[in-house]
């Protein structure tokens, strides 16, 4: 059995849970190593406690487990069978009286639940997914070397878009340049829509990449992320095209020292709240406090938001193997907004920072 | 009120539904106006038979709501509220004893699910999603328009794949110049990953555009379709890169064929069946029954598919006003792959066709 499994199971022995089901792509895959979105038709993993898991999925999809190396039982269903009175039957396989199931509140339907519960009517259901976070929250040796390439196509991204920033340009100009790239290069998918704002656009949390053509003067803000083998990276940049005011600099600069702060302050025994405090303590005391309206970042993964949130107020403890963001933020309106992002993956002791992309102030 | 609402507390009296709570974003987006997918934040929107209805939504999204025209009660919620508690209060204001509640089974997960029935202990949970597919499977006059203008740029989708067919160029070069050229035309969202497919590639159903090089004689397999204001189109078009061999010719004057007569055969009164049916029916009789593995079509509006679908046993009655595709299509394993796919709208007595780009083969 693989660790992540077993972990899992270790979770269910402790709290008396017979049967996990887990249904989302993202924890199936976590789970498996099998990546598919069969959308409307069922996907789910059966873990048990000591018995053999299976893996449930549309018939024309068992080709594409055997072959993600997935080497227990595998139901194939046609769209003429019910898929439930098969997991059912193998669930009976195994055991009996069901008294407590765990599935994904937040992601199983209504629709699911009901088949379920009658398959089950005895059986209390309770959340994997708290338990699924933690496990995703600690990274590999393998997942780090992924996020890692997926953290180098975000920094060429942006050296790309700064390379293609001109007077007269649109965001969009740049945004579709920086896109081809990276196509180019045999990237299929981006983490999140990308952003590339400029001028009162990226002052605004809610600015979208349009029309707005960069002029001389303006603060370009670039926030992008690369899919690689199913896993994300996410960086912001911020640069200038020709010279910006004192403003603008004294924004930038105190941005930059909070995001340093942050790394430097990230290692594993300090809590979240630590981490976000020692950079918003430098916005506050500059007198921006009010201007930084977000937390400081969020873990990295599968998911572009996954755990840990790192807020003022999340007590959890830092520990070796997390990837997180660092991405304070200024924005003040009319005036200039700035935010600087980095990945990073906590080590013994510090940490290694994955985004590589120059962050003193680039004037181009 | 306005006419969508109206019909929905129709179909509540008639099926003693006290409150309905859509919260799909596009359910709430077709009855209300307002889109906004604010992911694991709640928005809904409660309408009952006689009472005012309410939208519930982020705080910060308040402002938006009204921008979108809705007039009617607007609840925001900050971070640190429980919205559900607020629901439970408005609901309260207008009716007491709820007893029937329509929900989105196959959109709501458990987690929500636990948190209305511990409000309404007493309440029966139906669902309301077959009525709003009712509803949303016939376009009015203002829906009408935006797709066609969606129809219009998948259009030019195909014009420019078609020019930048090259020998030497990959699937992916000519996907990225396709996608390219739509964004500088201001297109943000494509309804579904956009498909260049060729040669072998375009004649497996499973195939995925990659770095795989047009060569003479192939045919080239184009699948995309352009959101304009929320609504999808949906296009393919098979061209020939050279000359072609009669195999592949025999096969796409057949499914173009095929195409037609079931463009033809579309109009109210008839099943949907009938139209699938009609394509089947000289595809198979051609030989090819059995490389037709799929549905003819679907229908199209807010989601890429959504109701009627276009299967050889639906017994729905096609009526004026609905929107479908009618995509054809023949896969012989190495020998070619084709389909062709339009939009139609259902007048009065026929089809007004949507997507125009031109089906006589074009040999490249």
């Amino acid at each position: 059995m693989n660790h992540r499994v077993t972990k899992l199971q270790a979770w269910m022995k402790e709290n008396g849970v017979d049967v996990s089901f887990v249904s989302s792509t993202e924890n199936v895959f976590y789970l498996s190593g099998f990546f598919s979105n069969p959308h409307e038709r069922l996907l789910g993993l059966a873990v048990f406690q000591e018995e053999e898991p299976f893996l449930v999925c549309p018939g024309m999809e068992v080709h594409d487990v055997k072959a993600s190396g997935w080497n227990h039982e595998i139901i194939g269903y046609s769209d003429i069978q019910n898929p439930w009175e098969l997991v059912h039957k193998s669930i009976n396989k195994r055991i009996h009286n069901v008294r407590k199931v765990a599935i994904e509140k937040e992601h199983m339907n209504v629709e699911r639940f009901e088949y379920l519960t009658a398959l089950f009517p005895n059986a209390a259901f309770v959340s994997a997914e708290e338990k699924l976070r933690q496990l995703r929250m600690i990274k590999d040796s393998k997942e780090l070397k992924i996020i890692e390439e997926a953290c180098a196509l975000a920094d060429y991204a942006i050296e790309v878009g700064c390379s293609e920033i001109e007077e007269g340009k649109t965001e969009l100009d740049v945004l579709n340049a920086v896109e081809y790239a990276l196509k180019k290069k045999g990237v299929t998918e981006m983490s999140f829509s990308t952003m590339v704002l400029t001028g009162a656009n990226a002052a605004s949390p809610h600015g979208n990449p349009g029309a707005a053509k960069i002029q001389k003067g303006d603060l370009v803000l670039f926030d992008l992320g690369v899919v690689v083998d199913r896993y994300c990276s996410d960086i912001t940049r911020t640069v200038a095209y020709g010279d910006i005011n004192e403003k603008q600099k004294e924004i930038y600069d105190t941005v930059l020292k909070a995001q340093l702060a942050a790394i430097e302050a990230s290692k594993p025994g300090v809590t979240a709240a630590e981490v976000d405090l020692t950079a918003r303590r430098i916005i506050s005391d500059a007198g921006y406090g009010e201007y930084f309206p977000h937390r400081l970042g969020h873990g990295l993964g599968i998911s572009v938001h996954e755990y840990p949130s790192m807020t003022e107020t999340n007590q959890l403890v830092i520990e070796e193997g997390m990837v997180y963001t660092i991405e304070p933020g200024i924005y003040v309106p009319e005036v200039a907004g700035v935010r600087i992002e980095d990945d990073v993956y906590i080590t013994a002791d510090g940490v290694k920072v994955l985004t590589k992309f120059p962050k003193e102030l680039q004037i181009i």
